[in-house]
């Protein structure tokens, strides 16, 4: 290919796309990540990185960083948004930070903001911003992770004294892995079963205070350390019981459930499962920014991973020279398609934000935009957080031995972001949580009258649902038959086409699923946990199939923003590559199911090794580029020249 | 399922099995792992972890555990097998350890032993063993890792003094990433090209001298410290470089070249490419015994990530008791064929090992030999290290937040075995060595005259080669018709139908890409090399199918060794769950090349998910117990009741 027939990316229009629209928040929070103070340091012992971290929460204190996501009474700016934007950024100067900070501003504020009334905003929540309070969000416990609606410690109402009593009854009801809780935490809240008048309500939150102002424990609260942990090591992870600690009625939570003087419970939500699932779901936020955090670490890892291929030269070519890492197909085909899929879950991730602070704002707060911004936001979660692992191992694995220093800061970056495919939801669970929404939009679109029995085993969760934007796509247009025998590409290359085909597999998926489950409901409970169990990783992979064709639609919905002929074209590849790669992956799907035939399944490997691959290599440089990565946010020398260095030395001593 | 219907495994039985033919060896380093002192401790500095390794070492040698490798001349037992057994079970205590023992007796001693003559094993050998002299191997420079016959260190014959100069002559050929370098080395192996009479001769060793006994470099000799990596922090890896250091000219280690007092040079082999390749292939030994060491990490794993499936318990069953996770159709969907693979590869790395022994040993040294030797351990190190990375990974997600504690190991573990993918040979270059002999036996039995051209872009090496142990199989018959419409089970099931459906996969993609290579060689270089990159990824997958081959065929070989029919039953499934997971994974190339229809291919998940879970889940706990590891050397208490025992905590809170 000549160069002058290369269409040129407009780095910085693709750089402004990704910036989204909390750009100032974003590049003011990079600002801050660019200082040497905010930097993750390799080695430190956990001890000296706990102490740096929480040096560096007061610094974000002092950049007035915290606020954003609390109300105006409170001293906030009332701005949902602009808080998970700054979560997302920190990612650069560590993890350890980005987390404490979603611990200190996300779980624990937000938990006191969206689970309490407006008493608790104006007295708490000002001390929660200038940290004057860190605290815990102490929901897990040893025994109960996923399963948070069976925890075991209870809160239990004592209307003689007008107090609650919290409770941990059994070493399983520790809570557990509780970020602030080994050191720096002096409050928390504390989720637990409310009992009053004999009666359990289900899980509530309560604002229990745990330290005083030298850092011991106040009397009936222990706990201790979990120690190293195999990354985010600034962070003080800790276990908490409470032995018969008492605390005033009014420190219940009671946006969704009071308790009167008398010991009388009320609540706006009758269900007590719906009223669980409704208070979860306020802290939504943690899996919609944990997506955008961890899209910033695959940034850095590519950038590193794709400026290093080009530099770096193994194995001599026919002319003598060697050849760049870039050349070779395998490290094409390793790099590029995690290029694509990071576009991907970039553009759909700024959707989703704008999604969340529709409804968190209220200016589209209903429960279906509840329900939908829930499901979108499990899906994204999952599948960015697995993304993110396998795609910085990738770029370290491109980077050989180099890759494995931790200067270079992708085995840090893996390190830490490991637990965030078990954290804020574990990803299998989140997945069976979508897929349980797939099914149900199934059943009622079907109106199936059987599928309410089963639909209750891939895990409990009510909600309104119907055919919208967190649920099942309507296929856009009749079936086109991919299955005949003509051996074309074109067909397949259509954008509409590749829209049918991963649309048409989430609903075959989910459609002979829901029949399945359905015939077992009429059987006894025991054959309904069998088949359930016998499909479960089918479920798992439904919707998975679904948070795909969630990202490749915001990546195609970003194209048509794009007005630059050249940079479409470049990025139209980018998105065709992301959408051959699913079709790839999932190939014996289309062939068993007559979705495509051999030449046309054959003609799609051929496709991406024989065309895009080609095409994307001359602008994997500008994608990355268009990240905008600068080098304090960066910090590899791998990927500012080197190698390019160290080969002019070898250079000046042949010569 | 009742559980008198259920066949019993026989525990003892397996265990016997995997502890093949070293068991002896293997048991007294499990005794010496077992002991406190040699255990890893998560959250040291590296520095107070490398002094701890370096303490190990030393009870290794006065344990007489360092002298296996080395022939009687030096005080060695001259046990090759021994050697490797017990790096291998080293990693139980820590992989730093396995790998500075690797470093130290693997790496640096091996060199001196295969790549020196006589006077060298006399003089040098001895210190080596009991670590008087602990020593470097110092091949890879910054700017050569895979390319090993570019590297740029010279070593220039200088007839005056009759010494070799040794000389770094750039930044860039530094030598890099060398263990026990940054501090412990006091002398090197070092590679470098051989230049006498203006004539290089290509990549030769030599014994360098490092440091005094105070750990002062020599005169000439410098480096520095890598410092902190992703693991392995109990190695002190480094950078060496020297400027103008004279060494005699004996210390040139001249098993397969040399250099006289005047300057000649003489080889027994001729062809540089040849000797280069040969002088290599005696360390094949490193890529050998990776693999029986990750297998443990993927033991000790497993045999966490299943017990604790076993005890764990969340979401309530429809009797109000909770399941236990391995309830759970996703779980056992994660964590069982994960245990199949862990198998197949203990066992195909039971097989390589004997046939290591037996061409290191003398007793079976052909040429022949050492290519197939060579072959198949390309092929095993590259799989069963990313096998580890994935089946440690997925062990810790399955254990939860638990699984994040460095106390249970996962994540240490996971952590160290990450560079394990990229050093001694980068996996994927591994494999495309492994797919060169594939396709040069192809090229062979048909006598292609143009195949020599183009198999040259197949990364060079040569040597012997034929349809043999290490090559690709001939398949066992007329090939069955698989494509036919009876929806059917049964044929695939069969033993020698999966042998066939995995060879002919083999074959087929082989010869597929020998004919478009071929093709491409009629062209020019610059084509031809186009050709070779568009098919890379290609090769690499046609060799990583050959290498399941091999562990898939290593399975069925020991089943051919039990005579117990209910261990035998089970087994087999364990062996067919493998067989059907290949099959599952590579499902649309089998549709695609009409192998399988869309019923049996269909029918492949089914009878996963329908029957070989099902069947295999009881006795998932009997065929860890097989690995036989003692609490000391597997060290998390999640493998040894303490959910159970938190749980009884619960039940008597609930009574």
């Amino acid at each position: 290919m000549k160069s002058e027939t290369l269409p040129q990316l407009d780095v910085e229009l693709v750089g402004e796309m990704l910036l989204g629209k909390w750009k100032d928040i974003r590049l003011a929070t990079r600002k801050i990540c660019e200082k040497p103070e905010m930097w993750q340091i390799p080695g430190l012992t956990h001890h000296e990185h706990r102490q740096r971290v929480l040096g560096q929460l007061k610094t974000l204190v002092a950049e007035g960083a915290t606020s954003y996501g609390f109300p105006k009474i409170a001293g906030g700016n009332a701005d949902p948004g602009g808080s998970l934007t700054v979560f997302e950024e920190l990612i650069f100067a560590d993890p350890s930070l980005q987390i404490k900070y979603g611990v200190q501003w996300g779980l624990f504020g937000a938990a006191i903001l969206y689970l309490g009334t407006e008493s608790h905003h104006k007295e708490l929540l000002p001390k929660v911003i200038n940290l004057e309070t860190p605290g815990c969000f102490a929901m897990t416990e040893t025994g109960h992770g996923s399963d948070v609606a069976n925890i075991g410690t209870t809160a239990t109402y004592d209307e003689q004294t007008q107090e609650f009593v919290i409770h941990t009854p059994s070493r399983h009801a520790w809570k557990d892995y509780i970020g602030n809780a080994a050191l720096h935490g002096k409050a928390a809240v504390v989720f637990a079963q409310l009992i009053t008048k004999g009666e359990n309500h289900g899980v509530h939150a309560f604002y229990v205070p745990l330290r005083d102002d030298n850092g011991n424990f106040l009397e009936g609260v222990g706990g201790d350390d979990d120690g190293i942990k195999g990354g985010l090591n600034g962070i003080d992870n800790g276990r908490l019981h409470f032995t018969n600690v008492r605390i005033p009625r009014t420190w219940l939570l009671n946006h969704y459930g009071d308790v009167d003087e008398a010991g009388n419970y009320s609540s706006p939500i009758e269900s007590k499962g719906r009223r669980f699932f409704t208070m979860l779901g306020t802290l939504v936020q943690g899996r919609v920014s944990i997506t955008g955090g961890v899209t910033n670490a695959q940034k850095i890892a590519l950038t590193i991973a794709i400026r290093y291929a080009n530099e770096r030269r193994q194995f001599p070519s026919h002319t003598g020279e060697e050849h760049v890492l870039m050349d070779y197909g395998r490290h094409q085909r390793r790099l590029l398609p995690a290029l694509a899929r990071t576009y991907a879950q970039a553009f759909a991730h700024l959707e989703l934000l704008e999604q969340f602070d529709e409804v968190f704002s209220g200016r589209n707060d209903t429960d279906s935009t509840r329900a939908d911004l829930e499901t979108v936001a499990a899906a994204s979660k999952a599948l960015s957080t697995w993304n993110a692992l396998d795609i910085i191992q990738l770029s370290r694995e491109a980077c050989g031995g180099q890759g494995f220093m931790a200067e270079h800061r992708m085995v840090g970056l893996r390190a830490d972001l490991d637990i965030y495919a078990t954290f804020e939801g574990d990803n299998n669970v989140l997945l069976q949580l979508v897929a349980k929404r797939l099914l149900s939009d199934y059943s009622k679109a079907f109106a199936s009258p059987d599928f309410g029995t089963l639909a209750q085993y891939v895990v409990e969760q009510v909600g309104d649902v119907a055919f919208n934007r967190g649920g099942l796509r309507g296929l856009a247009q009749k079936f086109t038959d991919f299955g005949s025998t003509a051996r074309s590409i074109g067909f397949v290359r259509d954008e509409e086409h590749q829209h049918q085909l991963l649309t048409d597999r989430v609903h075959t998926m989910i459609a002979r699923l829901a029949n399945e489950l359905k015939h077992s409901g009429k059987k006894d409970p025991v054959e309904a946990e069998r088949m359930f169990n016998r499909h479960q990783n089918d479920l798992i992979m439904a919707a998975k199939a679904h948070g795909e064709l969630i990202q490749w639609e915001a990546f195609t919905s970003a194209l048509k923003r794009i007005k630059n002929p050249e940079t479409l074209k470049v990025m139209t590849w980018l998105r065709d590559l992301f959408g051959f790669t699913l079709l790839e992956e999932n190939l014996a799907w289309y062939l068993m199911n007559g979705r495509l035939n051999s030449h046309r399944a054959e003609a799609i490997t051929e496709y991406i090794d024989g065309r895009l691959l080609g095409r994307l290599k001359p602008h994997a440089l500008d994608l990355v580029d268009a990240f905008g990565l600068s080098e304090g946010l960066i910090r590899s020398d791998l990927a500012f020249g080197s190698e390019s260095k160290r080969r002019e030395t070898l250079k000046k001593a042949k010569a």
